[in-house]
């Protein structure tokens, strides 16, 4: 039997996931003294890779993961996942409408908005019926309304600290992100219960969890 | 007379050229000790922001900046910059087809090629007329022959070290890359005596370090 390739989000996403993983029977010893490595093959029945939040649905999609572990703003930002099979507890933070303390949220001039996430913020500005100009940025969106490129952002925010270090505040609460669970199409065919065996075991340890966070 | 605004790229392209515009007479000082600001206004003639590559040229054209400090790569895969006004003798690497030894570059079947840099990599193919399948990847590209997602990369060796850690070898070389300065066309209209000044300054001391260089 071949061993399951999950896909999991470097960074603060596999931080918080690792524990749960673990609370699930899968052996990360491998991810706790990582240093460089990416691949991680120690459990005999996983194999974990850590790849980049963008490129998780680019690994799932073309099969060469069955799992993929991911935040929902890239799922919603990129849209082309297959199934949705859990939310986990962890990573929580919401999308808002930020800029300086200047900003006029219903001046009628037409705005431009700066973001990491394009379709997001032409959805939500849609929804509103406002229509603005949007900025895709990639590196510190915070930049944007400080420097002139843009009138606002629409970015992520978990603590807040980020926008208070820039003087920005907060004009609209949009979404809420947290992690998801996604698989692909074929995986679920050809290895159904080894899927849902692993998505029962972190639905349990993630439950665990939540009881331990109240 | 308002000040020049340089958005330069974070990180080593930042190291390297710090020290350059410090020859130039520019105060430097607030980027020697940083910490999480990202906009530095010491100078009286120059603003400097800290932006990553990939938006240098979105500040750039829409006017925020005047001038940008980026790589060859960026500007060659986006296409769209304005004046490029030098060449400073610093971030020199290469383009590189790279993948693991069981890799056969003259095979017939279509390659399946992962980069962070579609447009480069298909004129690359085009160039040498051959029709491949480009995946773009967002973080460490070096992953993708490895677990099977492509056959081969088109990526970016300075040193050869992430190469070697993941036992890839270089299949062809392809275009060296290197840190340019690159100016906006309105700018240079507005503030031409000030942008002219700056760039034989810079050259100047691009030109004294190379000779340290060598």
């Amino acid at each position: 039997m071949s061993k399951l390739k999950i896909a999991l989000t470097k960074g603060r996403t596999e931080q918080q996931v690792v524990p749960l993983l673990e609370k699930s029977g899968i052996d990360c010893s491998g991810l706790r003294d990582k240093q460089r490595r990416l691949i991680f093959d120690e459990d005999e029945n996983f194999e974990i890779i850590l790849v980049k939040g963008q490129d998780v649905l680019t690994y799932l999609n073309n099969g060469t993961v069955q799992i993929g572990i991911v935040g929902s703003d890239i799922l919603e930002e990129q849209g082309n996942y297959q199934y949705q099979m859990l939310d986990l507890n962890v990573g929580r933070c919401r999308f808002v409408l930020a800029s300086g303390k200047n900003f006029d949220p219903s001046a009628s001039k037409r705005k431009i908005i700066a973001t990491k996430y394009p379709n997001i913020t032409r959805n939500y500005f849609k929804r509103i019926g406002e229509d603005v100009e949007i900025i895709r940025i990639e590196g510190s969106v915070e930049l944007a309304p400080i420097t002139g490129l843009a009138d606002a952002i629409v970015d992520i925010v978990e603590t807040g600290t980020t926008l208070k270090e820039n003087n920005l505040q907060i004009y609209a609460k949009l979404q809420p992100v947290n992690t998801r669970v996604v698989v692909n199409r074929l995986g679920l065919r050809q290895q159904k219960k080894q899927i849902y065996n692993f998505i029962n075991q972190l639905q349990q340890a993630n439950e665990k969890f939540s009881e331990v966070v109240k």
